[in-house]
């Protein structure tokens, strides 16, 4: 059975809930780029999906970049003149700013105002900030909390480790019948923030694990990484994978409320851009095709100019756009079960359109084919016909070894889904034969590959 | 003179009754897609026009499909207990399911119904109904007498023969300069239904008239074949024609008092489509131009991916979304003597633009000529300047060889008339030199016709 | 400094007083498409930049025409009876038809009516009015002063002149390093008339004031014409320098307080098409962009088939579609200091965009380079980014040698100047190379041009 079919048999609850569960359970560990609540996250991610687990150390050169020292933490607060802790990074973890230095020490307010980030928009949330390139510490509070401060001495401790170490990144890889691959990237880095990106991270490891063990046209190559030097690190010490990326997608804020967006890759008009924008529009939820920007996620890397991987975002509720982004608010409230559940049912709807986005060929070109003796059509005249009596006619005027099963569906007006049932259909019944899929390696007329590619090099 | 401008001259409400009368002439007829029916229509429209008639015996392959069949009905009828005649077919040609095979018995009430054949939403009108694939036979009456019916016994009897014979069509072929066919399709399978498509029988065979001993720059063929086996037979026999199809129109449901509708070949820019859609959008009626979809009429077979010939199929209102749409208020009423004149003239208007529809070369295409000298453009300054000298103007700008005339029409928004008239006159005053016409057969530069021709092969 | 960071400087309303001072010193003269009143309007220009006077013979052939003879006027009026000039040309020079030839009669207003002009839609103003190629004479004046007329005698005189003589236009051409050349036209043969086009004489000749003594990358040649058989006799007089057009620009009512207008080129797509889309869709005015047609001022010329030249029209109000259009009423308050100092800013982005839009390549194109560690970036995370940051990654993304930064400006919806400052700071940063300038002459990595060229021929 399809992964599609075999997902919609499922109860959207029990899906949404274990989704729902597993971002809980990752909540509380303090990410970041690099250190133990990175490898935490990966292991698990490990326990449900065989990821495999890289280190590359410290000062390892990426492309333009250089791999950070590595950062852990085990404590930090700031204490009153009463030795009373009014911001304690134990009872959540966005409280100290990301990649700090160690600090130790008493100052007066004045001194300390510098090192402190509030969110005056938000007086009753904690701000999420990182300096992962600046030495630098800091604490994030609530603004309310520093404007009641006084004019006191505060005693300031932040027990962290910038040293040299490494950057961790996790990769499951899905063999399919070709080698050709699809990259489902998410980032692993962000602290207690739920839509941003434990949403990403739940649905990849469901999705990994609903492909797991099937029989696949494409291999699927699952990246949990730390934001930007993470991607960037993947690319510089993956060629060979990276040659073989022919979709792609960031998963990243999906859990929220907010109806869908899909950012497309920097091609534009990447099979991955036509199949997101034509399941969104089929998924009976609000959505909209963004055009791509060089400013967001992921995508940023695998879209830099020399890459130009056709590699698109999926989102619900766009970053920046919502006032919980990245501030205490983005908890697990914020995430909706069946949102997420949802989700995962729109990555399995775009999984189904590359699996079996193929081109066939009509085996009766000339003039339609008798489909009443094949019990194909209704047998008696004058009565509009259904959506699957549609969708047969149309595979059948344009299956001419040119339109893939996607161009139909899209000038068509039906779901992929319906499309692809009436091929089958139609093939059963001796209408249609395949187009052979050079992705999948079957040998066409000439054995050449048509499909486009795009050089990689470090 | 040409015949648009010979048509404008006539007097509409006259050309309007005229066609009316000739659909009322036909209404009577028990058509069907073989049999006498179909004969009596053909020989009333070749009392206008030379029409050849084919006949194809029953069995004879054409491409998927088989002749059927010919059907012929005399007589039909349901009787109640007391010997009345309450069902008639010579009361009304739909009382008995097209193609239905012969019975004569007595039956109860609750045996009589599934072969009964109602609308419960229009609860007085006579459906339309047909079964020539499964062999059948049934009744087509009102709902409200259907359900006043008691349950009693009834004399049903339909004295019809469903026997080897031959499926009939006619052809008309007005010659022009070139083989280059235009193609005017129609069904005439059709009992009495006014709109669908005695108004297509009507207006095609005006129109043929019209273009009958002309000097036309293309031939025409007109056929006058039953749907879809029809157009099957006809395509699957003729492969020379078929080749020769240069563009094509299939008519019906034009007589209505809706505005115009056109859908699109499979191509969606053809040369008849650009035409079309020109033509309906300064025809003075709303109009919508509809894109191609795989279910209709006859442009289904024309336009299979083995022929792809650029057919579209003008109509009126769209069969399927008006409830008189195969039932018996598809009558006489419904078609406007007006609204059968006004599509008359929108194909006139069409086949003015295919005929007129040239590439012309500036023969001064360095700044513009003078045209005031040549009494051609307004001789005081400082007025606005008409439609005449605008379509000069933009006639001179375009033609650089690459643009015809639909091209400049299209651009400029002007009327394809008011270009062409202008492309006459600069060419009288020497401005313009003609491009070969190849669909003509005109020696070009080369040669060689840059007529795109489409493969047909059975 | 560039030339629009320059002018941003100067105080606006400063610019738009000289602006509107220059037009209120041209005002008085009566031009025509010859003669004496052309000339002193060219001298007046060489005042202020070293113009080139040609002056073509009566009787040259230029393509289809010829150049007329020169008219020249000394005086014209109407006397009634009393002896009283009614109408004086003295007092306004739209009184007398332009191009009128000598007359010196009496004669009952039955008589002269023929020969009278006047607007009835706004009776107090007096139209403006030619007869350049029917040999005519004539008065224009109030449509209620005429309506006042006694049916008397009048006494006419116009002591004009149309003899053998010269056409008469002006040139200035602003070398750079290229010897391509953009083409900046302006019509300057209308008499008292403020808009059309003494607004386009004061903004060109400013523009070629603040060219002047630049570094540039194209040549600059600024025409001040008769309208339509000036263009015609440069046209056919210039044949070298219309091969080496790569965009320009007819300038004309940009005077007015309307919002702007840029009619497009012929070609629709050209570089001057787009780079005064993006300046005007950026300048904060209302504006508008219109399809090329074939009437209009003297790109009906350059564009003419033969030359196809990628020369647009910019305007503030539409000629034709404003009352005062070639009336007395396009009057010196008709256009405004403000309008005319915003319309030349106009001009000089437009330049900005041709000077500067290069193809650079990304010599960091595998992932984005570290901006942060060459303080090109934020260093605190989770803030949003600026229009120059984004510019800067906009630029990074795009300038793979395909792009130009006028792609990107409109990919990217940033305004030119952001994006082409991004690229100057990432070029220092070495970050960018820049491709070889074909259209300076710069050695590309095959020496041939890849800028299309059209070819001229007379």
């Amino acid at each position: 059975m399809s992964l599609l079919k075999e997902l919609d048999q499922k109860d959207p609850a029990e899906i949404g809930g274990k989704l729902h569960r597993f971002a809980a359970e990752l909540y509380p560990i303090c990410r970041s780029i690099t250190g133990d609540g990175l490898r935490q996250t990966l292991a698990r991610i490990q326990e449900r999906v065989p990821l495999q687990i890289s280190e590359v150390p410290t000062g390892a050169p990426v492309f333009d970049w250089t791999v950070p020292k590595e950062w852990n933490i085990r404590d930090g607060f700031i204490k009153d003149a009463s030795g009373k802790k009014i911001v304690d990074f134990q009872r959540c973890n966005l409280h100290v700013l990301n990649y700090s230095t160690p600090v130790r020490a008493k100052m007066r307010l004045s001194e300390l105002k510098p090192h402190l980030f509030t969110i005056p928009e938000y007086p009753d949330w904690i701000p999420y900030r990182t300096s992962y390139y600046k030495e630098d510490w800091g604490f994030c509070l609530c603004h309310n909390q520093m404007l009641a401060l006084k004019d006191a001495e505060y005693e300031v401790f932040i027990d962290s480790a910038l040293e040299d170490g490494h950057l961790t990144y996790g990769e499951y890889y899905v063999p399919g019948r070709s080698t050709d691959e699809v990259l489902i990237s998410c980032h692993a880095c962000h602290p207690s923030l739920a839509n941003d990106n434990l949403s990403g991270l739940a649905v990849a490891t469901a999705l990994a694990e609903l492909l797991s063990g099937r029989d696949l046209r494409y291999s699927y190559r699952f990246l949990f990484i730390p934001g930007t030097i993470g991607a960037i690190t993947w690319l510089a010490s993956n060629h060979d994978a990276v040659e073989r990326i022919r979709h792609g997608l960031v998963l990243t804020g999906i859990g929220d409320a907010g109806g869908f967006h899909y950012k497309k890759s920097r091609r534009g008009d990447a099979e991955i851009d036509r199949a997101a924008a034509h399941v969104l529009h089929h998924s009976g939820e609000d959505s909209e095709i963004m055009e791509f920007s060089p400013y967001g996620y992921d995508e940023r890397q695998y879209c830099s100019p020399g890459f130009n991987l056709p590699v698109g975002c999926l989102m619900r509720s766009v970053w920046g756009t919502f006032p919980e982004y990245h501030t205490s608010a983005d908890n697990l409230d914020f995430i909706q079960p069946q949102s997420l559940a949802r989700s995962l049912r729109a990555c399995a709807a775009i999984v189904d359109v590359l699996e079996n986005n193929r081109r066939y060929r009509n085996l009766n070109p000339y003039c339609e084919p008798q489909l009443g003796r094949r019990n194909l059509y209704r047998s008696t005249g004058g009565e509009a016909i259904g959506v699957e009596i549609n969708a047969r006619l149309w595979v059948l005027n344009l299956s001419d070894g040119e339109h893939s099963l996607l161009d139909i569906a899209e000038r068509s007006g039906l779901p992929f889904p319906a499309i692809n049932d009436a091929a089958g259909v139609l093939r059963l019944n001796g209408l249609l034969s395949v187009v052979p899929d050079r992705a999948a390696g079957e040998a066409g007329p000439n054995g050449a590959s048509q499909v486009a590619r795009s050089s990689s090099k470090g």
